[in-house]
């Protein structure tokens, strides 16, 4: 089903900024057909919702396996079987 | 001191739809000096810590005299000391 | 990888009492090896990585098949490579 | 009037423990008549909204204050009108 959705990954330990990681993340969520809309808090993500979990999972496994310790992610999932979700529809 | 924030209000019980509700939380962080960006999973907000709790608490009060009955919100804090936290620094 | 987790799913526009679809979540979570803690702002899992976001998209499904017309999840998601995490370690 | 909470407080690039800094969250939101529950992903709070949401803000200062340099907060915010929200009313 689709879902929309709100991601947001924090690498713990890992000096004050973590722009380079985030940047990253963004990459990870490329290539899959989501609509992503990148803001100050996160990265929007419109799509299939087993899809989106999936790689929320392989975004923490590279981020590990690019040298990150500790990662702390905070995702957001929104889905309804009245309409199709969109990001489009969710804005005011 | 300076913070960014996400706020996100949702009124539970309310029906499916609560744009109008959505509207209102946008409407009342108006108005305080607050740099403001709406997206599709909340908004945004940077400005004076202080200020922007007591706003929180505004939101719930002022939403429920509305008729609301039920109201969960996630808000999410990022302060710091080695620059002043903005929106506009925070994107990629 | 093993992660810790914090799960939290709000139905919207079912009525301001959402025990029942609640307790479904929780009974969900079971069955797959987790170490889980309920608690009042949601609940505590500590299992695969992988396997969590897995049934977070099945708990999405099932609870829509039951007749949740929206629903909204918030998830937690940690992970460290220095050692293998777990909710009793993140205990103060 | 009153609320349930649920904070989790994040010091970012000052190691991957950060234990030392959520002992001094929940040593802040003692003394407050607040209800309290310490879990794995945060703290559980039963209390005034205004004192809630005055104690976050008193949280972030005091703990720069203490040389944190970056600070990440989850909040949780719950109110409603039907009945007194307390933290024994959501569990299951």
């Amino acid at each position: 089903m689709q879902a929309t959705a709100e991601l947001q990954v924090i690498p713990i330990g890992a000096g004050v900024s973590v722009r380079e990681e985030i940047g990253r993340v963004v990459e990870l969520l490329q290539g899959h057909g989501f609509v992503l809309e990148t803001h100050a808090s996160g990265t929007n993500i419109e799509g299939n919702l087993a899809e989106i979990l999936l790689v929320v999972g392989q975004i923490h496994e590279a981020l590990h396996h690019a040298g990150s310790v500790r990662l702390v992610s905070y995702l957001k999932l929104e889905t309804r079987t009245d309409k199709t979700p969109t990001l489009a529809g969710k804005r005011l």
